[in-house]
């Protein structure tokens, strides 16, 4: 081993040492540096703990080791002869001064006997001498008497060492104080101020179970007399104190510390009050407001803090200045101290969060759990906190005290704080860890009970209708938890601190409730309408249950968008306002009062799915039929039919001109006005990405980006949805614009695309969504033919490019190719008719081969009727069958409805708006963007993500257009046969 | 005002009292409740701050406020007469007793003056007697002198009213240390042991100044001297904790504290090493490790500790057990205290996520902002650390010390530790606050400059190639701070504290490079295969500037790939070893260390960009053409061609078979076999919702949802990016499976249905990726006529599905429809040629009127040249351009390049796999998920934020689907003469 011979050399290179280091590396490596633990209680009686090798070593002969264990002293009977080295040496006293002086450095002979240490002993009352008056070491130590009669008036100090003045309570005539005077912690009562029958016990009603508290034993007693006869303030607050850790609570008996402090209150009545505050006895604590009932409610609602809260501006104000007076349990006074930082939040966070608590507007909520044991070390004692709120600003600050609520508070055994608020009293002072109060044998032995302040929360209240951000006083509520201790080291207490801000919210709910009300009639009547207006496009005039059910329905729609406008609108006034306000006017409602406000969302959101499902499966059942206009061209290209040429058969013609449109009708079907994929992927950027999710914190703060250290409270369900549907339906309006101004016009438009196909391929398009009543696209070619080859087909283009032909329109030199159709119900049942043998013939062979998909020879024999008949209804062919073009009327648009019955002829309306695309997703987009924001708000208000809102309105999304595409489909195939093989 | 009168009764209701209140509500209401704040300073002299009602109350007669401003005393010459009320009453002392005692409440005579409390006053070394032994008060009070001499050896205590025994180092033969004797901090030394030329400043090098500390002017040479006369065990740790405080520097100069340790430290060189470790001396604080060179890395990565850490099993180990030794400035001991909680983590922080930095594996970081002037209040005095580290466990603990390396020491002016590990001296013993040398005037003074321990880093490094999770020593290095104050109140001090976790990164790096070094190799390989490859398929041999510039484009992909594999592998590597593993054997790269695998993802994902825009602009540009196998009906009907019809024109082929082709190959050019928009919200999914993030947090747990109370570590960049990749890449396959097996067969499979619509539409195409090579889909119909009408078709599609006519194949009895083609140069020739007839035509057109897209008459006539050209190829009608149809080799297949050349016919490979779909997004879906991985991955790496990748990536699928569709549907167009009007 490299002992000690390895001098530390700092002063360049050191051959020598080097290469002598080098020989005993190999030494200085195994050494591995790991020494054994001892802490100073390891250490042996005759060992001594040093501080340098942190190591147990021994001390010197005669020697034992000090009571901290890092040094070492004399044994009894030694004294103690150098302490000029590290170490002390120790020499036996001789027989004749066989005891040490107090200072252990001499040897006395002693007037009476020894004590354990091995010094003098005098009787109690006598203090030791053992130098004289310039210090020269006596012989014979010697025990005085001190003179306790007047004008002496002495009794030993604690050393037991010198006489001393007693205590002033003692001092009449001498420091005695005999019977019947009362004698209690360390004063001397005159008999009669006080019964002496207290009751020292503390009442831990959680637990059920009371205690004979060593500190009320001690003090209960000597505080009230004290407080009673001598007017001490200490005493007084130390009383006043104990009734605290008593949790103010009142029993039929008054001698605890609360009654105690009540019968000096009581016979205090005469001195003047305190701060001119009837509740405030002087010299006394001020613990409680009045009991009188209906006081709690006066207190805290009727005037208002005198300065008001502004959020931005030149007057920004949102400091909340709190102030404690801080008073240790004995009752001294210790400080002003500005609540804030570890006082009352009492769960360790970094400042700049533990500030946020006492920025007006910021929901704060901080919650932790702390060791037990952690607290016994940090708060052996309690410190009361009296809590004032500053409210003068500038150099003559002034307070305003904060009542508090302590939720334990008993009344004769009942909890009447935990009651409604006209039964409540509010009190003052508070503490926030008790750990002296359950200690029953002595104040140093080992609580059995704590009393930790398990929630801390201090309420502001708006003043209604304040334009000036004012407030009333801030309540605090205080509950205590009584804790036994059962295993200290492993308990933990959990405790949480809180500010909450609340307004009356009833204004606002019953605007709210007036608005859904207003809108909910006029949904009834638009809903009444819109049933009139379905009843006669499905000609039908009996009032049954299917009307009804239609009524319903439509009634869910429009209820469904009351519901959401009242809650977007809802949602967007408290972003706005309680946002954007400068002066503190309104205050965000509580999670408990935005319960309603979810309802309406789950009813706007059940209803608009009903509205959606209803609609998805009236598109998917709607009757449609492509006409082909193109004539066999055998046919045509001769208009005398030769007889040699009869059996020839015409060319055939072509019928995939049909499967393009079909095809292309079955890919528009589930086309949108706005990508909802890019509209998710863009919410989500907003909220998630840009950050706009942090505008829905519990804050007034408009900032989007907060730094990691800040802190961040809550969030509101009410500001979440507002937010939310706002950005969506925003987003959403965005898209459209887009696409509908820019994007159709300069890139592409399907519809129109379907529109211009169905011009070129000589085919037109029939949609009945009633069963009278339906939509035209007008797509007879005016070449006459398109069923031809390349050639034909681009001079036919270039032709019509170049103006060469007439117009698409059905009228002739018109362009107008699309209408609202208002069938005959002879032409109706004509169609059905055939459309019935279309469908009829195709039943049978669903069942045995539906898998196929195949048309039977009468299905196809009747679509050539059905072309035929419908080509013949479009070119006026049957005079019973004929119809009308016209423009609908204005207000026939606004209300979708028609005037006209078509009694005889069907009728014909313009439509250049293409509203035959409301078969479709296309024309629907106001139902899906509101369900698919009430969907993505609705799951987030659920789970408070909102990516997992995104990704489930995305799996929506994919699922319905799944459903409508595939039976959207299986519709379009039935109704025009054209095979599904060709819906690719 | 209603004052004082209104009893507070708790005993029931309370009729007389109430109507009293019901009366005085409006003054109680008015009352306001509001009082001006008062602290005991703002109180004036004759007062006193009353704590009950918390306002200054004015003293009796003769009194003034106390020290404390609490309460009264008695003018100066006044005595005490009574404190049994609540206030005193004061009388002046008679004149023949003009002062007043000690306690106040006597009148005495002085034998000399009085001081400026009234009190008499002795000469110093006197010490003032009021009393007589026993209590009596003398008349006139006594200054007596203490014995100094042997054996009384006394001086007057600190009240100066009694003689006690003095220090013990001044003890030789009485109290005075006279001079040649030096007096020094209280002790007396003698002379010549220490030169009194100390050197009491403190060096600020961060400052670039040093100051006169009033503490070691005090402290530097008493605690030098006993420690090194008297070996006096506090005063060693004393004498260290000022190097300490010096940040264990060394100048020149010895007189310095360090110097003075050092050479105490020498002259006890004879001594035993305490704990038998070499650079620890007796009785003196270890704070070196010895000056050789290299022993740094010697003590750091020679011998691991004893105990190894594990994550997981039965013998989970993963608390870091820290201890410190605490020592306050003047050396005291004062406990052994387990780090954590507050002693080294200054930043206010949960006791849970605290709790973290102890627990091996979590990287952890924690910083925070402190106000210097709580500090000030918290911290008044430094307290030394010596950081152990428990490694015994159970009963016997042992401690390993942790060697500290403070950045701050100098040596010779020299910043050593800031330099390469090999200067590096490292020490012992650390302060975190010292707010006590930077006092200039005295010690109750201001300070003038602070030092903070600015960081606290605890760095653990692995024993390389454990599999017991055996780490080396870990190395504590502290950086402090010291910041002049200025303005007490406003400065702020930023602290960290942070764990860190190490290992020898060089063996992986070393694996990684040679696996890049492999892959890369083949990969060249592979690339120029490739470029053999493309120069067959596109027939030209001379290697020019074209086939270098191919060779490159084939090298970045199979380059990209290659790192891609390499990183992944390595992200999935950590991901998996470092979260899965029982005992420690791999620790994360620290951040540092990730920089070279950034750069691999940074060139793969360039060279896939590469890549990827290299196949979509040949995607764009392929040569295809659709050869429509229809003859007009009238031709075939008749075999013989009657002389009087030879006018009559055939009816003609519709095109609209062609154009459906046409469409429908528009549309599957971006169809993948994922969904791409499903990728990435499933990712986003998992991630974000699932919490699969978390498991890139620097710490071995593999939770995925953690609580928001725990610590929350930072993020690994390589498990971030194995994470991301992994997981995008297995949910990729994921779907490509379940789209392939499952998707494809039941619900609808779309190039499938191409290849069939081809057949049933009479239909084939030619697509040439290369020049002579191709793909080509046989869409011959079995019934000779698709340009028919409905009940035609549907009964070929039923004959098809009764199996009632021939197969589809190009051969006879085949099915197999798609080829891969190798063309003969003749035959590509003349496909050029009328192409070129196709294409040339179209320019000067373009350059008129692009925007109408018709095409010219030649243009038709070169259509229907190159219909009837290919139709008569593939119906071997030239017997100079015939081919062959055969299978291709496995081998070809894997290496994809064929063998035989196409010299005197052409070659058509069977080819069942649909391949032709490599010149869609469908054939390339790896390249496709490799890039959209890498773009999500790089977007991630740059911003920490899934979300934000998720949107971009979402925004460059679009685009670029956005380009492909429209730069493909321009090339369909341009190539086979279908109007874009038709692709749609």
């Amino acid at each position: 081993m490299a002992t000690g011979t390895l001098p530390l050399v700092f002063n360049g290179a050191n051959v020598p040492l080097i290469l002598y280091l080098l020989i005993h590396v190999e030494v200085i490596l195994c050494q591995q540096f790991v020494i054994p633990f001892k802490a100073p209680s390891d250490c042996k009686a005759e060992e001594f703990f040093d501080i340098s090798s942190l190591s147990c070593v021994s001390c010197g002969p005669n020697q034992s080791r000090s009571r901290t264990g890092l040094s070492c002293v004399c044994q009894t009977g030694y004294q103690t002869l150098t302490t000029d080295k590290a170490s002390i040496s120790c020499q036996q006293c001789p027989i004749d001064k066989p005891a040490v002086t107090r200072d252990g450095f001499g040897c006395i002979r002693c007037p009476g006997s020894l004590n354990d240490e091995g010094n003098c002993k005098c009787p109690p009352e006598n203090i030791l001498v053992e130098r004289d008056i310039n210090g020269n070491l006596l012989d014979e130590a010697r025990c005085e008497t001190c003179n306790g009669e007047s004008p002496a008036l002495t009794v030993p100090n604690s050393r037991g060492d010198r006489c001393e003045r007693c205590q002033a309570s003692f001092i009449n005539t001498s420091c005695d104080c005999n019977s019947p005077n009362v004698l209690a912690g360390g004063l001397c009562f005159r008999p009669g101020s006080l019964s002496t029958n207290v009751n020292p016990s503390v009442n831990y009603a959680q637990l059920k179970f009371s205690l004979q508290s060593a500190w009320f034993l001690e003090n209960l007693y000597a505080s009230s007399a004290a407080c009673l006869v001598s007017s001490n303030l200490t005493a007084c607050q130390a009383l006043g104190n104990m009734c605290v850790m008593n949790m103010h609570s009142f029993s039929g008996v008054s001698t605890d510390a609360c009654g105690l402090f009540n019968t000096i209150f009581r016979s205090k009545a005469a001195l003047s009050s305190a701060q001119d505050i009837s509740y405030w006895r002087a010299n006394l604590p001020w613990l409680y407001y009045g009991d009188e009932p209906g006081l709690a409610s006066r207190v805290l609602q009727t005037e208002p803090v005198p300065s008001g809260f502004s959020f931005r501006g030149r007057k920004k104000n949102t400091d909340i200045r709190l102030l404690a007076a801080i008073y240790n349990v004995r009752g001294e006074f210790l400080r002003w101290e500005p609540v804030g930082g570890r006082n009352l939040q009492l769960c360790p966070q970094p400042a700049t969060k533990q500030a946020a608590a006492f920025s007006f507007g910021t929901a704060y909520q901080e919650s932790c759990d702390l060791s037990v044991a952690e607290l016994l070390g940090s708060h052996p004692e309690p410190l009361f906190y009296d809590v004032f709120m500053d409210v003068g600003g500038g150099e003559n600050t002034r307070l305003l005290p904060l009542p508090t609520l302590v939720l334990n508070q008993q009344y004769n055994g009942r909890f009447i704080n935990q009651e409604s608020m006209k039964n409540w009293y509010l009190s003052r002072r508070m503490f926030l860890i008790d750990m002296l109060s359950g200690r029953e044998k002595n104040t140093n032995s080992l609580p059995k009970v704590i009393r930790v302040a398990s929630s801390v929360k201090i309420r502001f209240q708006l003043v209604p209708r304040t334009q000036e951000g004012q407030v009333f006083p801030p309540l605090m509520v205080v509950t205590y938890r009584d804790i036994p201790i059962t295993d200290i080291n492993a308990q933990t207490v959990s405790t949480s601190f809180a500010v909450e801000y609340e307004m009356d919210q009833n204004e606002a709910r019953m605007k709210t409730d007036t608005a859904l009300g207003v809108m909910g009639g006029v949904a009834v009547l638009y809903s009444l309408l819109k049933t009139v207006s379905w009843k006669r496009r499905s000609a039908t005039t009996d009032v049954d249950g299917v009307t009804l059910v239609n009524f319903l329905f439509f009634y869910a729609g429009d209820l469904a968008n009351v519901f959401f406008i009242v809650t977007v609108g809802t949602g967007l006034y408290w972003l706005i306002f309680y946002k954007a306000q400068q002066f503190v006017s309104v205050l965000l409602p509580l999670p408990a009062q935005e319960e309603k406000l979810v309802t309406y969302i789950g009813c706007a959101f059940a209803l608009k799915a009903i509205q959606f499902l209803h609609k998805l499966f009236s598109q998917v059942s709607v009757d449609m039929f492509l006409i082909d206009w193109e004539r066999p061209r055998s046919k045509t290209s001769r208009t005398v039919q030769a007889a040699g040429e009869s059996k020839r058969e015409p060319s055939p013609v072509s019928i995939w001109r049909t499967y393009f449109v079909a095809n292309e009708w079955n890919e528009i079907q589930t086309i949108r006005k706005i990508s909802p994929t890019f509209q998710i992927v863009t919410v989500l950027f907003f909220l998630e990405v840009l950050g706009f999710s942090s505008l829905a914190l519990r804050d007034p703060w408009a900032t989007l980006q907060r730094p990691s250290e800040a802190y961040t409270p809550s969030y509101s369900l009410t500001l979440r949805y507002g937010l939310a549907a706002t950005l969506w339906i925003c987003i959403g309006l965005l898209q459209v614009i887009f696409f509908t101004v820019f994007y159709e016009h300069f890139v592409e438009d399907k519809i129109r695309q379907f529109v211009d196909l169905c011009s070129i391929s000589n085919i037109s398009v029939l949609v009945l969504s009633h069963s009278c009543f339906g939509y035209y696209i007008h797509g007879r070619s005016v070449h006459g033919h398109a069923d031809t080859n390349m050639e034909e087909m681009n001079n036919n283009l270039r032709r019509e490019q170049e103006s060469l032909c007439g117009q698409r329109g059905l009228l002739p030199n018109t362009d107008i190719q699309t209408f609202q159709v208002a069938l005959t119900k002879s032409l109706r049942s004509q169609y059905s008719k055939i459309q019935d043998s279309i469908s009829r013939r195709n039943r049978p062979s669903r069942l045995t081969d539906a898998t196929m998909g195949h048309f039977s020879e009468p299905q196809c024999k009747a679509y050539h009727t059905m072309n035929h008949f419908l080509a013949s209804v479009i070119d006026h062919a049957f005079p019973d069958k004929d119809y009308i073009v016209k423009d609908k009327l204005m207000f026939e648009r606004v209300v979708g409805m028609e005037f006209l019955e078509p009694s005889e002829k069907s009728i014909f309306y313009n439509d250049e708006a293409h509203s035959f695309s409301s078969v479709l997703f296309y024309g629907n987009e106001g139902t899906l963007l509101i369900f698919d924001t009430l969907f993505f708000c609705v799951v987030d208000l659920g789970s408070q993500s909102f990516v997992l809102a995104a990704v489930l309105t995305y799996v929506q999304q994919m699922i319905f257009c799944f459903i409508r595409n595939t039976l959207g489909r299986r519709n379009l195939a039935h109704k025009t046969l054209v095979d599904k093989r060709f819906l690719i």
